[in-house]
């Protein structure tokens, strides 16, 4: 791909919240902060912790600790805070507490591994970008689909390029956008290309074990299990080479589901459900 | 709402599958395994604690264990399982390890307060369904909109009664149901209605605090808004004496939101997102 440049000098620089799933430490955590750098003024909210698979989880039951980080990037020290709680929390936190202002745009990541398909639900990343989103903000989640290790520039090129048209164009409230960006060297990459999530499923095989004392316990693995052989799923394409842009949405209701639903026969009614 | 008889002798009795995120001790779990006893073979598979708003969440990290729990109820003691990890791990253990064969039904609940609007991608109640559902098993989850105590009596019979449908009509696969039951006795029930998930957040306004040693912690409270004056929703239905019935799904493709997005000008590339 082209590179690009920075749009027009931004009038008042955008306050941009920065969060992850992998923890303040994790390093694609801090090539995004740096990507976002010269886009707009860089707050970083992200968990103390590993917090992968948490999906939508939020602290209740405890209280939320957040403390100040010392988060360097090339131009320096920002402001960054490292919280107790999940990725959600880290969102709720940011906009009431710790931001100066509320943001105008939300990112999350880069994500180590891929968000793609089924595991959107399951996924911290995108639950602190979802989270954003039912708040208002415009909102983007990355993924860098390589599970260990790997070079984050051309993730971050690439999450610095959508930003800046997200901080141009807008998002409906209610939609954010998933991305994810497949292992390749930036002039590798073939385009950008919207996508929606691919059908898929875990098999679970849980792995049963016995601790020293003989008890069982089980740890969760599993074979993922591609159901869906559409070209214009997140899957096709970062297995194609194109950064995977799908907008989600977190009204979960199947609307097209509803008329069938309406048509069963309701046998506690004398007739059909009232239509309100 | 008249009473329901249960259908015709069932030749082999479905294997129900019932868990929930309030607990292994919760009083909605009882109600609902005891209102299951003569429509299927019932095992429960709940969290050994409290789950609730942790979405869903999966145990990656740790193991996770079971333990049988001498589950009682008015016909006897049926097989129940303790799990040491959130309601998504109670569903996917329950299937792959605990149960005798894959169920024919999965129930959610009954949950103690309401699952509407946005808290519905809050809910472990709703997470654990929506597992199945991802599994290809019928699901519903079920929820008494009533914060503490109460009287699940009419929750129960409307859990069966909506269960025994779902046994004979199935569901598509995909879509799971969220039935939230108005806090009234069974005979107020104005009936039910098919809705959708009324449109809504929370306004945070974390509880800043010091700690015996002078450290702020934070605790999360916060003001529900409603964003929704639709009368097909959740919300419309329980606040005014209906059982909704919500049609939900996993795929959070924002699939309306794809036409706009290929539309937007992607400067790194010659042209429009290459479509697939």
């Amino acid at each position: 791909m082209k590179g690009r440049e920075a749009s027009n000098e931004i009038q008042e620089k955008p306050l941009i919240l920065v969060s992850n799933d992998d923890g303040i430490e994790a390093p694609g955590l801090l090539s995004l902060a740096a990507a976002m750098d010269d886009v707009g003024e860089v707050v970083v909210v992200a968990p103390v912790t590993e917090q992968s698979a948490v999906g939508h989880s939020i602290t209740l039951r405890e209280p939320v600790r957040a403390r100040t980080w010392p988060f360097r990037i090339p131009s320096g020290v920002i402001r960054a805070y490292a919280v107790s709680g999940t990725p959600v929390d880290c969102i709720k936190l940011g906009i009431d507490k710790l931001l100066p202002r509320s943001p105008s745009l939300v990112v999350s990541g880069i994500n180590q591994g891929p968000n793609t398909a089924v595991n959107i639900i399951y996924s911290g990343t995108i639950s602190a970008a979802t989270e954003a989103a039912i708040l208002g903000i415009p909102a983007i989640s990355f993924s860098f689909c390589r599970w260990t290790g790997g070079d984050f520039e051309a993730s971050a090129r690439v999450a610095r390029s959508i930003s800046l048209r997200v901080l141009e164009r807008g998002l409906p409230s209610g939609i954010l956008l998933n991305v994810n960006i497949p292992d390749l060297p930036f002039e590798k990459l073939r385009g950008y290309t919207i996508t929606r999530q691919a059908k898929s499923k875990w098999e679970e095989s849980f792995s049963e074990r016995k601790d020293p004392f003989d008890r069982p316990y089980y740890w969760l693995s599993g074979t993922f299990v591609n159901q869906d052989s559409g070209e214009n799923t997140d899957l096709y394409a970062v297995d194609n080479g194109y950064v995977s842009i799908t907008p989600v949405q977190h009204d979960l209701t199947a609307h097209q589901y509803i008329d069938d639903l309406q048509s069963w026969t309701w046998e506690d009614e004398t007739s059909e459900p009232e239509k309100l």
